[in-house]
């Protein structure tokens, strides 16, 4: 590796794995050589099952890094078709041997105790999970077994017999990805452009439209990114969090994306705005990573400079509109009476916002349904309606501010007409809001949200249907 | 980290979990806040116990990284009591939930498919092994854990039910130590010192006596070492190989360890000698990562110096003089006589070796005896009765040739009678040679120690009883 | 430094310096500390000389770094015109003490001697030079004196005087960038974004249009890209060249640069192309860097891939078309008689090439015209013509080919008509062609070019007027 | 290099050396094979002599690394012998041009302006600064010629024609070794070993015993080491200062330095004392590191632990017993009358300090003669009779505190009778104390040594004869 950066992957890796195939070629026996063979031209299904219970078999022990390199390699050249039919395989024939799960029920229930039941558990494992293992061998498997979810991933809603393999993979993967494995890394304008391509690439909240609009949010001093990485996946963030130091807290993410301004010294900032967080590789769903990476960059960001005091999200409300249009097309909502509907239908006009009566209207009535929204509407399963509260609730934080047209991108109108919001993470409360939510459903607010939600007569629970 | 070498761990890292620690308390609800003070006075194994219960709990989604910090620390400060206490509540009170393992087999067996299997998986994982999971989120978490397995593997003769716990780690560990997120590295005299360090102190083979030992073995041009590591262990080898670069095979492996030897050329060396390999973390035993260092080794060496042609080791054979004292005590031998019995006295005399008829004689007879020894000598399970044997082969490697007097050093003598044996790592063979081993459990030797073997008149099994 | 790339400079730096400067405020005495705060305000030139002339006194022996980083800081916070000023007087009155050198001469006279020749060199050395080496004992100093040198080589046309600090700088970069000194580093598209971006712009040659440009040049397997670095100067390459690797010797650069080509498998190339060649600092102008480049380049590339014969340049002919305008006007050419001048007008018709009767005429004519450019045109100094000619043929190449319209961009025909040529880096000729070169000013080029230089009736030198 | 360390120079860079000539000897023309063969077999001086002259030639423009290398390796190898003759050579032959510089000389007088200085200076220069830049091309250049000013130093006493080779080298040391190109590196336990053996060689102060003693003056959280290091030389400190944090101010080495001490929090020091400074590069005398270091690593530690506010040295006082013997052999003695020589006799009993009474009466005597030592006796040319008060005081520290018997080992004893001292270096004061000591010899002490001093009855100044 060179002192300016990290190897590239792409076809310098795919040469070097050619040559390492030749290489072990010749020391394989007749039968693996011709299996190989067939797999390095076109690999069909056969061939990669094949392969897999190889990998599974005393073979596999000699030769396991060739073989879970060709199965990768096999299955990285494979069409779509031949890879959702390996994956059907993986679901149908890779389950745990029934005939010795059977046996192994019959010892345990003969005599409960720790070895049966460890040995239970052992023959109830899939044997999936150790072709997993064995896979994660070849160079630049965890990679590619990653890959390999994210297709799984794509077919599962059509395909639900795969929701087994997918268990399996969530299974080791977070194991894998643990935090303890991971390590918190800056991203700067001096990282490598590999990685910031990738930065470009996965940002998800609100898009960076190119090379100067990244080195916008990075080189300023008054700006941060931190992003997560595993060992094994050097060149790939995992989820990454953008943050803006300031004075106070915003309301809108306008005035923080602008060009050209004048940035404020870090060290008389007395606020970070995280403003958003994404989360990169769908091959990882599952793997939770936001609560640490936030957590640990508070810690950092407070070592690094003491004079912050306040760390709060500057945060998009994903769910708000269509909620909105349910309840305003629900005949019988007990929340919004004909009167309230009929001002809410200024929604409906484009830009209404530059009529200065219209806006007035639906700030003042907008609000109290926003705080509605975070406080008393609940999902079928009883949960908030939005996931971005969800998560940060879930984490401890502090529902804190509504910014009515905090967001007033095509984007941001779509998804909640416009409104934006704070969760503020007060460290010394984070334990304390974190059981208030997941034991009591509590949602934590600030007074101000409080009041806002009573504004509203009724405040009954709504469902959605 | 600064570019001459890593972060000391020591004392540097206590500290800043400490300040760490102290931010954290202060984030925490008043229970958790009295529980983690008393641990960090002198916990009990009450507390933590406690703690472990805790950061399985919800509280633990919130908490986690402080909890397992405290509970490791707590650990680390325990007297060896608590500690011993404590695994042993790891094995009682942390298994799986019976009531649900009983319902999930009821649920399988009323529909054994997919779902139910998982289902019964599931519930038949023990709570240690998500507490394991959590405790990694802790830093250093890894490495505490590997020593909090050293513990273990110090009592489990004592204390047969910590069996269980034992096997919770090695599975863990066999996932977590995957080949595949090893890196390998060359150990060099420009190496950081508290690396070379523990090669000293870890070397199990042939001892190394100091500083000036360890430079002899690591700066010649024609000497490398190589080890693997693990990149939460960042200053720990898990396990590391000593070679030598020559032109021929050798014997003895005094000369290969004497100082101020001219060395050669390695552009003009053809033979590469693993004269030791030694594991160092005792916290996992069981992952095995000997025969991937090995084809590792191989790879790169032939990469580098497209020279070499003949990779083989320089081994003990630890085995030999203690099976040789039974078959000489065991008075229905059928492998030695009374005349071979006679000349195998001559071994108890002190320093043997010196007269020069006594010597012809015991090699005359040792030869095929030692051929013998690997080639039909089993254990009552059926296998080679070397340890040593039984790794190399089981890797796939040929028994390539005895050296009489090849050790005769007093670790040497005392274990073999001086004999060191070379095992010869052909890659073009290796995967037949271990199937052969694996599946018929053949040995696969030279042509030159078959035919020693055939000289002894009777060649029957022997068992060792 | 982390891992992920390099510190920024920057506002980084700038806290840093003033937190630094800070403390070392309260450690001067009353007359430094007056001082410096009058700089860190706005200088004017008269504090620069102050400060300039304490720092060459034994006050800049205890307080060296902070008077150096104050003076660079103020100077950087200046005006234009200060900085001039102050440049013209480190030109008046930072050269030799005169009497010193004039006791000097005489000692030297009266006993031409070792001691007395010393002695005379240490008195005839400007007190400017000394002044540089303080000054570089700011952090960051080295690049701000190449900064200033910037600013001297802008002023230096108008103002004449400065020729001596100029000279100055030229002698001290030329020891202090000594090749000894710099690391030859591989540009990727995983180099730290802060160093590619100045790749993008200081590309000089083939202007790369941005970052997906950049990106399609040294992604690919088939291409790469190397800079020299200096220590001091870590985010800032000195001078890079790009090269292709093909498996023929291109004519024209438009195929090199294409996106969306199917790349070359780097170990079946046999050609390097070194397409660009680009200098960086203009402050450090005269410091040459280019022939070592191209050498060690040439090493390099042949020990990674054994399979490259051919070294060869893709260049432009920045002078063609300026000589052969004053050639064309010369009523007495030698070399243009009215019938080649009449065909050669045609070159005046925007896009000439579209009709192929003129393009292959013009091509018939400039071929052998070029040729004599190269071989026989001199400067008044008797020099070639061409200064990307001097630099490789001084650099010991061979002008290989000719290519017509080779580069028919604009800048291509407004310099060249389009004329690309190649130079050949053939290393067992190098030292043999440079010699022929420097000594008897012979321009080594291939059969097929001095033969086309034949085909003009009249050869003779023709020179600039 | 890789991630545990830097590369080795050794054998390895030697293979590698000569497989880059034997590339480039096919360069070459047939003059220069001749000569390079020559000298790669054992060169003698005039092939040497010969080189050199082929290097300053446009020859060594073409080939100047391979001829560079050649002539370092040749030298390298040569005999004693030679390599003395090959420094004659330079003295003798590798001056100025006379004759140009006798042009130089007259168009200067003729018309005294700058660029006639300007030609003067460049036609003094020695020839021989140009053969050390283009030496210096050479991989491994900047150390090699290092190593030949070694050689230099060790000769120039018998040979005082080398003293103007010596100067040309100081003069370019003192340029390529400037601060600016230094980057100051912590030494720690996890530094390569390549570097800690040269830590425990070049420790000059307090010898270090083996690698148990070395640890522990790393290891320990309230020990620090820190080294200046220079790019081109990167496993060669060139100078380091080993540190103790302490909450006071000792007067004895021997606590600082035994093993098993309880360590201090580092958080809680106050004090940090510099217990030993080594130059570790004979051939890099001259050039001046140690003030450098003292400055940033006490900026450094400030800024790392904030608690720490007092800086202190435990030095050695190397000249006191030398100086005391004169002053006790000289029968005018002024300071030390017949009852005061009477006492100091009792110091030539071995371990005089055993005997409570004696040791008493001279601490009571000694302590006013060391201060009077400090203070008061000067050297022929004016200044302080020590070496290591010379270079505190220079650096603008202020002498603190004797400390009797604060070094009872063989060598404190024999050279200061086991007297210490401490130089407090108050940031605050640095300046001042430096302009009061370089401009007005005046030595800056504390009070109590102040007092002490006056304590003589008689205290003219003394001087060695």
């Amino acid at each position: 590796m060179d002192s300016l950066g990290r190897t590239d992957i792409t076809m310098a890796k795919a040469a070097e794995a050619h040559t390492f195939l030749n290489d072990w070629m010749q020391t394989l026996t007749e039968r693996s050589r011709s299996l190989l063979s067939r797999v390095r031209g076109r690999a069909d299904n056969t061939d990669l099952v094949e392969l897999a219970d190889m990998l599974l078999s005393r073979r596999g022990e000699a030769s396991g890094v060739a073989l879970a390199q060709t199965l990768l390699a096999g299955y990285d050249r494979a069409s779509a078709e031949v890879r959702l039919q390996f994956l059907k395989e993986l679901a149908a024939k890779f389950g745990p041997d029934q005939q010795r799960l059977a046996v192994a029920i019959q010892a345990y229930q003969a005599s409960p105790e720790a070895a049966t039941m460890s040995a239970l558990h052992a023959a109830s494992e899939p044997r999936r999970q150790e072709l997993f293992r064995r896979l994660n061998l070849a160079p630049g498997g965890t990679f590619a077994l990653v890959r390999m979810r994210e297709d799984l991933v794509d077919h599962i809603k059509a395909n639900p017999d795969l929701a087994d393999v997918d268990a399996d993979f969530g299974h080791l993967f977070t194991s894998w990805f643990n935090r303890g494995f991971l390590t918190l890394q800056p991203i700067r304008w001096s990282t490598p452009a590999n990685i910031l391509e990738k930065i470009i690439r996965y940002e998800a909240v609100h898009p960076i439209s190119g090379w100067p609009d990244l080195k916008n949010r990075l080189e300023p001093p008054d700006r941060r990114c931190f992003a997560f990485f595993h060992p094994q996946l050097a060149d790939e963030p995992l989820i990454f969090v953008e943050v803006a130091l300031t004075t106070d807290i915003p309301g809108a993410v306008g005035p923080l994306l602008v060009h050209d301004r004048g940035p404020l010294d870090p060290t008389a900032a007395t606020t970070a705005i995280f403003y958003s967080i994404s989360n990169t590789q769908r091959g990882l769903a599952g793997v939770s990573f936001g609560h640490f990476l936030i957590k640990q960059v508070v810690e950092d960001l407070k070592r690094d400079l003491p004079g912050l005091k306040t760390f709060v999200t500057l945060s998009p409300v994903p769910g708000f509109a269509a909620w909105l249009r349910r309840e305003r097309d629900n005949p019988d909502s007990r929340l919004l009476d004909a009167e309230k509907k009929e001002i809410l239908a200024l929604l409906d006009e484009p830009r209404w916002f530059d009529n200065a009566e219209h806006r007035e209207a639906l700030e003042q009535l907008l609000t109290p349904v926003a705080a509605h929204y975070f406080l008393s509407a609940r999902t079928p399963a009883g949960r908030p309606v939005d996931p971005v509260a969800r998560f940060h609730l879930g984490n401890g934080a502090r529902l804190e501010r509504l910014n009515f047209l905090g967001d007033p991108s095509d984007k941001g109108l779509r998804q909640a007409h416009g409104l934006m919001v704070n969760y503020l993470y007060d460290i010394s409360a984070i334990e304390r809001n974190h059981e208030a939510f997941a034991e009591n459903g509590e949602v934590v607010a600030s007074a101000a949200i409080r009041r806002a939600a009573k504004e509203l007569t009724r405040r009954e629970i709504t469902v959605i249907p």
